[in-house]
């Protein structure tokens, strides 16, 4: 197969080619190029593709997304009903995300914010003991991330729930599925997000999704911007129904300068890093799919285009 | 029996006698009271016991202590050999100095401080991708709190060694006996005290241990502040041979207000309060044991005076 690599945001495109051809030397690995493109790419692996890219490879059957999330992707125009689209299924995202929760978690749960707050004026006072029972953890979303995540908050004995369009199970929590949101929500006091963006999560974090949290509720959001209303974020703060919220994804990134999230003592933002594909797993996930799919054999993280992800 | 609660750092000490009341019917339960003794205790549970307690409780045969560490009880004057010392195993502690632990280590290994210090000047900064092998976590100690911190570093992947006396081993980790130390401190980036303090390990964080550390570590000490010499990590955070600290305990507690691990970015500082027995779980561990010495049974977490823990 020829195999085309096409990434607008890429610092080292050339580093994934050689690492990908490298994986995969019964097939050819070419840099995407605006100027020059081959034409006969069979598959191509993309991050933020060219607009380019669909015109000017007519003939391709494959598309490997670097990320697990596909929302930026199914929106652009070209993209053929015969092409198969597969997204990213872990490539150490999971893990990263899960340490990423963990952290914010334990930041409130353990009152460390304050501790580091009181340390600026060098007072020494222990704060109430933590009460486990009081911080019931709520996780929408229930695909690896979302059970990695969980599964990593109630091996610290925190109470835990999944909340997914299908209801599906993770071991050692409470599942709730599409139905079941109102009685997730009400028992969830530090709310994660990994759901994918489609066109019913768009917006899912809103006031009227935080007015059923638990009092005193934190967020925190590792999925897509546009799931959550900033405004409805910014006035549920102000009004004391959230204490707080850890926000990785942004509706414009990088995150203007003079957006108020920046300047918000509640607020923690990080660039974009909560899940990183690392670049020695991910070639090697998309490699194996690859030889997969050159013998004919089935693989897995196809994207379903009804489901949106 | 009938059984004394003897503390001169709880702030609510009858709430301590009810509860303990409340789980021992068959027993006791009294409040030290420095002017009347009874004299006719069989068993005391402490937290910085006063000083009178040995003398004028001349029929103790057991000292239930509500921490883990007993450094402190061993070297107090009147304690007679005929005394059982029980110190607290878990009781909840072992979660949270994972959990403690978990969030030190990764605003360290995931750029979170940095992060918030970009947010401070708004800042849309994405820093490399975790390389997890470059983040060795050596825990010194394999008991209950050791193994539980190891094991929650080992869960997000990271490498993790232990290190002991006995060089018990724990699952999914490297483990390292008394003679392993060179090995373990040259494996190991993020280094977490979990020691008991005793005449071996009193200063055992110092120069010439952080110097056989990886280069940029960081340390996170949960035990002893006696464990730590002071001026020994003030001198090798400015040497740069090590990147930070997260310190909880301390050779003086409060720590003075003008100490300087308070005004030092590198280091953050909490209040003892990495673990805190929760009540309810101690009273039920020790009202276990007290129910079980009654009948005659034998009982674990018996402080050996000799390997003093």
């Amino acid at each position: 197969m020829e195999i085309v690599f096409a990434s607008r945001h890429e610092s080292n495109p050339l580093e994934w080619v050689r690492a990908l051809q490298a994986a995969l030397p019964d097939h050819r690995v070419r840099l995407w190029d605006d100027e020059e493109p081959s034409g006969r790419a069979d598959a191509a692996v993309v991050w933020a593709p060219p607009a380019g890219l669909f015109d000017r490879e007519p003939g391709l059957k494959y598309l490997f997304n670097l990320g697990a999330g596909v929302d930026a992707l199914l929106h652009m125009p070209g993209l053929s009903d015969r092409i198969t689209l597969v997204r990213m299924e872990d490539g150490g995202m999971a893990v990263q995300m899960a340490e990423y929760v963990l952290h914010y978690l334990i930041r409130e749960s353990r009152d460390l914010g304050r501790y580091a707050a009181q340390q600026a004026q060098a007072r020494w006072q222990p704060l109430a003991d933590i009460d486990r029972s009081a911080w019931t953890v709520g996780v929408m979303g229930a695909g690896v991330m979302g059970a990695r995540v969980a599964q990593a908050c109630a091996a610290l004995e925190y109470p835990v729930a999944v909340w997914s369009r299908s209801g599906r199970p993770v071991a050692g929590t409470e599942s709730f599925g599409r139905d079941g949101l109102a009685d997730f929500l009400a028992r969830t006091r530090v709310l994660v997000n990994v759901l994918p963006l489609t066109g019913d999560t768009r917006g899912i974090l809103c006031r009227s999704l935080f007015q059923q949290l638990r009092p005193d509720a934190y967020l925190i959001n590792i999925a897509r911007g546009d799931h959550l209303v900033a405004e409805d974020l910014l006035a549920c703060l102000d009004e004391g129904r959230l204490r707080g919220a850890a926000l990785d994804a942004f509706s414009q990134e990088p995150l203007p300068p003079d957006h108020p999230f920046w300047h918000d003592a509640r607020i923690q933002v990080t660039p974009h890093v909560a899940g990183a594909s690392l670049m020695d797993l991910t070639v090697r996930q998309i490699a194996g799919k690859i030889d997969a799919v050159a013998q004919g054999q089935p693989i897995t993280g196809i994207v379903d285009r009804a489901r949106q992800y």
